[in-house]
């Protein structure tokens, strides 16, 4: 046991522990969520310890601190950041006090191993490794660098998902099947165009992350306690930059507007928003598979989904759209996180937002649930997507909704009757349009060819035909 | 290395596992929230396992299972219960097909434990440990029980925070305050008034959250796959309800509609919904908390909050408000909580609802954050708040709004007079009432007590003295 | 145009205007939502005239009014309530200031009205009409008043729509259909059970929002500006209730703890979150229906729903499942109010919750899109639902999930061997079952009849026949 | 009365109406909002109406509609965008099945009207005016281009408060406060330093608005009912567009892919979520505004609000932050809508997303809530905010986080003994620090000047000239 003390007075510590005394007290009014940073957000972790070592860069650059103190404070943030700590860091995700906690155990940890490390020389977490920062401009940025890295790795998953569609679109670039609006029949599409708008969606929700990614990059550090800067030295600012540029490989650069950066924590909502525009489109595509996978006799029964285990345990040979589901459950968890970020950034108040923790918290579950999800997705899941190609084609040639076509040539009325009157009979509307002497069977075979109207363009010729054939000029 | 199959093929499994080849595939196909029912979720599994045993027993009594089997099945839950096996539910908390794997996992750890219980005798997952059972009905059933084990334990925090406030009410029975309301100065109340609201909050919510847990004993179990109890043999749901009373000593009862109980999932909601109430009102406590306690010297400063831990990595001597923090940061993550079960619980499709992983997440979480920040908010804040009792008095007999006195003796208009020239002059509404002669300084003292504004009744009859001194009957 | 001065100045006021001057600041610093009381919360402006009526008569009881003022004021009171002026309530839905806007303008029109009733008295908008009462208790209290009378509308709704549905559960006892879990084949219930199922929930959830109603019955008035009550005369609180009660109907009571009620707005999550529980419900019910109704060619097609309007600008002979798009719309637009009042309810702040503005309007659209919708839901919609019998019996038969019965006698293995024989073949279970010799043609048919599998009890017995004839004793 | 017939059959309308039998059948069908596009959604309308005119002009401009006919359906559409039949819009903001009842109800306005000025040709709603388009790319695209009118208003808004906070950024530039972080007293800032934080967060979201608002001018148009296009005529597409882009003036393009567009609606919580955003922030300036405005006597009182309303019925002389009030409530209502838009957007389904109208009237609201209440609050409110330059100063002097410039030159451990003594005995820092020999009194002065710790260069200059004087090179 060894004895530290703080403003307020002593406590008895491990001697193994790394951390200090306002780490003990941190972790003593906390512990809501059971989860540590050590455990679960070393993300950040990581972050801080960056920026704690540029700093000290930094310092001794503008004279801060000498050379010794300064490289054994930059050895220990080497090894945090390796991994090697990471049971030293036993702060909750959640708690009050805007982060001092979290920020102070990484103060006194680094200062712990460096004083180790020099043997004898004492670092001190406040005066040496926390010199010229506060937790309100320190914590802040390594949350933005830590949503940097998640952003990343959710861009990568989109990509993988991406190019998994791209290939269905490919491979189902000639499967006619029925479109469907308000679960209804309507005119046919490919499969193709189906992941063709997935393609579409997926690159687009990317481009809009790495954009946010990039923004990300624009820090708060250096505005220490309200957003003036008050408490660094000449130069300091300037040189940390540098620093953590040189360390991350990243376009970091300072905030033009400390107090904003520090008060108006917008960019959460962003981020959190963004991934729940992803999230909800996964959502869709999700639920979309289990419509069209539903049965297999009971159910609509155009796609067959990969097996990926047994769906009951009362129910032999029951199979369950497990990851379609899986992506749609992370639809909700994300939301659900986009609620806390949007309560916790509103709260911002006066010079400081002191409720990024729940940011930090929620942030860090979605980035995570989405890049797992989607990948198991589109490799357990998207990649393995096969189609019924003649249950498909069978039901888009007997959609009423063909008499569009009809409409489209004779006019509404027109269309209207061989409408009812297909659907009266039970025939299809090519049956009845030839029977009612509207069309001849050739006519009616190429107006009303489903993978005709799948192309617009084609279609088009097809009813400008068909409408100089039988009818007269245009409409008045 | 062991291999296990299943309906869709074969697997390795480690010879020491006890889960296996269903929980293997479970893993595989999900992982995306990092933590496990073992880690984060043995509440479930604990009441999934005190169920198993309940069927076991009952259908042994039913002719299902003999004594042999039944007893072995028996044995390995109570082990499961006792938290002998917490690393053997690998599963993650989030998984697709309606908790199939979590329920697999158990089914599965039951049945090799059985099985080397009775040493040779092959006890099956789903023939013998799940006999007439079924995901559908088991898994909402246990998600009960643990929701009802975790809403007392939020009942027990809620119940010490409204003693804690009790003794605070008794306390600052005499602490004349300001009152303020759009947080411009209003009429006084007493420090004691504003915990006695607290108290009524509280014991309100814990009444709410009591009569939750009791609708949680009303248990679809016995419904199997879809509502119907097909699959069962004759007399089993009504042995399962009376040997899980025995086993769970709470009043557990059949739901009267399965279809119902299996499909609508709306008592989630209203978990979470009161679940939200009470920390919608935890974080208007804490707020209150920080607004008067705001200083030491630029704030409020009513009030003095336990020190916890030092509240600045830069400015020594700082000291934030820690718990107030905690709690409102618990609200936030609760709303979002309860945004997502709204949405798993909306979704629930045709005979089920197969988004319940969401729900246990959310609710888990909902009600641990809560039970462990409101102790921790109990004892090491509201307790331990201090008043500055010469400050909250002067404040409260600054106020402007005393002014509502001379208006209920003299008419609004005439107090709107008062209040006009208190306000330009910096005066108090006493001193220029008796300056513009409406009052004496007997009467006015009286008539403009603080303590005696702080009880409606005592200064009702301050107000009607006055007006039948100085004023002449009804008012017309 | 006439004059009037407040305590910031004068204005100049429409001679025909009832409001006065402080309506008239109240409009101008307002006007955000587009929508005024008088457009569309006369339900609150009629509460607010009722409590000013029984004040008076209160007033009037303890002397503090005269009987010709007091008189007056009821008189212009009950105008109101008969919604005579209806045009005279400008203040907008949403304002600042915690609803001193909308409390000023019933206060003023009820003044100027008694004034013209008693002409060439002057009764005075704050002196007479509110004397001993505050913007802070009667708000509140018309609040609740509105909201049981919201309520109660809706319970009316659900009550229609149960009763709806209790006639399609007799109409469709013996329909025996295909149940679905995760959207794949699985046991068969009956179109009867499905509809129970809603009846049961609509029966749950009228009931609580019945309690929620009563609930709303305890109110703050007597409270006047912070909860004590300073203010009135002595004995007003016991007369404003029981005036109150004999004007209303209702069973009003005095808030036990006016502190509480004033800064903790509880309730109103509570109501909300119920009436989200019941629009989830419906928002299912209707997603259900939509299911069921796909097609007519290329879905499910169990159910024909009532044609309310062509379904197509482009596609004739399109029809939409018009009214369960409406509820599910309807379920979204409640959870978005739920949202908003769940943030108002939280930012209670000491003596009192000033956003109440936003729990009116959201509760004042939830309640109506509410009892509107689920009316045009049971009439139009599901009075009219028709079932195809025929295709519901022969997908029901055709379910793989049938296997459960072969696994429920035989274990689960043979159970699963059956199934992969049927899928692969594309036979269906019962013959399976019968070619592999596990049972006789006709213990076939009695074993996989879908009719009996919607019985659990019928089912039993057959499942322990079955057990007795083909299989030996207990399980072990 | 007349009678019109459609898919379903006749209905009696009056003569007067320009609408007919669809719209009706609508109107039937909905008014849940109570809410119609004629009193509340003319934006859209009018967006409707002008890509019925471009399509008129694109199908006589492709040989479908000849000059008579299209030339009175221009005609008619310029009356409706004019206002002159802002009446004949009767349909409910919300109804089920995606939209078609508005469109209709514009295309039987335009074809009665066009049919009228043609005074005897019968111009039809659908072969007509609906030539070569659907329902599901007309009113996505409409309500795209209405979003765009609706942001650029609101940017309109934001400038117009950016500008005026830059006024006050201005005025306030030497007005030294204290700083606070966690509602405790922090290091010093300057009033002007706060506005500069409006005027940066203003400035970002306008930015982020515009870019949204360019991105509405994608449109679905020409896909018709599923994507495809299928339905319209050669070179039709290509036309529409640019006669869209003439008559709007505006920069509108198809989608690049039109599938995407019509089933995956992010762009929508694209927006919402910017409004959010915006609002997020716009409730943290009202929130810093009241606090900082709290008292009169019992507050903060640093910024003295312009009045705008008396603030109580009760308390004479009292005055609320009204508009600060507003734009909190505007926050709670946009957050709502939020909500509500998501759970929307996900719903997209197979081809198409069919919950638009949520959409369309959450996004009305939130644009015109934020539009009008930014304009009341910048004029109103934030124009006419004025200081107690004294109080803020002395506020400044007397903080005890002064003790960080301790810290900064002699290290964190005699920081922290400055700051005890000073908070024990009641003295400043600057006294303390000077009573306790570690600065004299002109040091003292320099390095604790709260104005020069405003500016953080200035400030590291006399840190690094204390550090030189009092201490020894870095630290180590």
């Amino acid at each position: 046991m060894r004895i530290e003390h703080d403003f307020l007075g002593e406590m008895e510590l491990d001697d193994a522990s790394l951390f200090g005394i306002q780490t003990l007290r941190g972790v003593g009014a906390s512990g809501v969520t059971g989860h540590s940073f050590g455990q679960d957000g070393m993300v950040l972790i990581r972050a801080i310890a960056m920026i704690k070592k540029a700093a000290a860069l930094a310092n001794l650059e503008v004279g801060g601190l000498d050379r010794t103190v300064a490289g054994a404070i930059c050895k220990a943030a080497d090894e945090v950041i390796a991994g090697r700590w990471n049971d030293q860091f036993p702060v909750d995700l959640i708690t009050g006090g805007g982060g001092v906690s979290v920020h102070m155990n990484v103060n006194e940890v680094l200062a712990h191993r460096a004083s180790a490390i020099l043997s004898g020389l004492d670092v001190h977490p406040n005066t040496h490794v926390n010199m010229g920062q506060s937790t309100n401009d320190v914590l802040p940025s390594a949350m933005l660098l830590a949503a940097h890295e998640l952003l990343e790795e959710v861009c990568d998953a989109v990509e993988e998902l991406a190019e998994v569609s791209a290939g269905k679109e490919e491979e189902f670039r000639d499967t006619v099947k029925l479109g469907r609006t308000c679960l209804q029949d309507a005119l046919p599409v490919t499969l193709g165009q189906n992941f063709s708008a997935w393609v579409s969606f997926l690159r687009r929700q990317k481009d809009n992350l790495k954009r946010l990614a990039a923004d990300c990059l624009e820090l708060p550090l250096g505005g220490t306690a309200v957003g003036t800067g008050a408490g660094s030295l000449p130069g300091f600012k300037k040189a940390v930059f540098a620093r953590l540029k040189e360390l991350s490989g990243l376009e970091v650069r300072a905030a033009e507007n400390c107090f904003d950066a520090m008060q108006f924590g917008d960019i959460h909502i962003h981020i959190s928003s963004a991934l729940k525009a992803l999230s909800a489109g996964l959502s869709k595509m999700g639920s979309d598979l289990r419509l069209l996978s539903s049965g297999p006799k009971g159910g609509m029964g155009e796609l067959i989904l990969p097996a990926v285990l047994p769906g009951s345990s009362i129910m032999p040979g029951k199979i369950n759209p497990i990851l379609p589901e899986l992506v749609m459950q992370v639809h909700f968890l994300v939301c659900g996180n986009d609620a806390a970020v949007t309560m916790a950034v509103e709260r911002g108040e006066l010079e400081l937002n002191v409720w990024e923790a729940v940011v930090t918290r929620c942030t860090l579950d979605s980035c995570r649930l989405l890049s797992r999800s989607i990948v198991l997705f589109a490799r357990r899941c998207v990649a393995g997507v096969k189609a019924d190609v003649g249950h498909c084609r069978e039901e888009a040639e007997k959609s009423t909704a063909l008499a569009a076509m009809i409409a489209a040539v004779f006019g509404y009325e027109a269309g209207s009757r061989v409408a009812r009157e297909a659907l009266s009979s039970g025939r299809s509307i090519r049956e009845v349009a030839v029977d009612l002497g509207l069309l001849g069977e050739e006519a009616a075979a190429e107006l009303l060819d489903p993978a005709r109207m799948t192309d617009g363009e084609q279609m088009a010729q097809a009813i400008a035909e068909a409408r100089n054939r039988y009818s007269s000029g245009p409409r008045g």
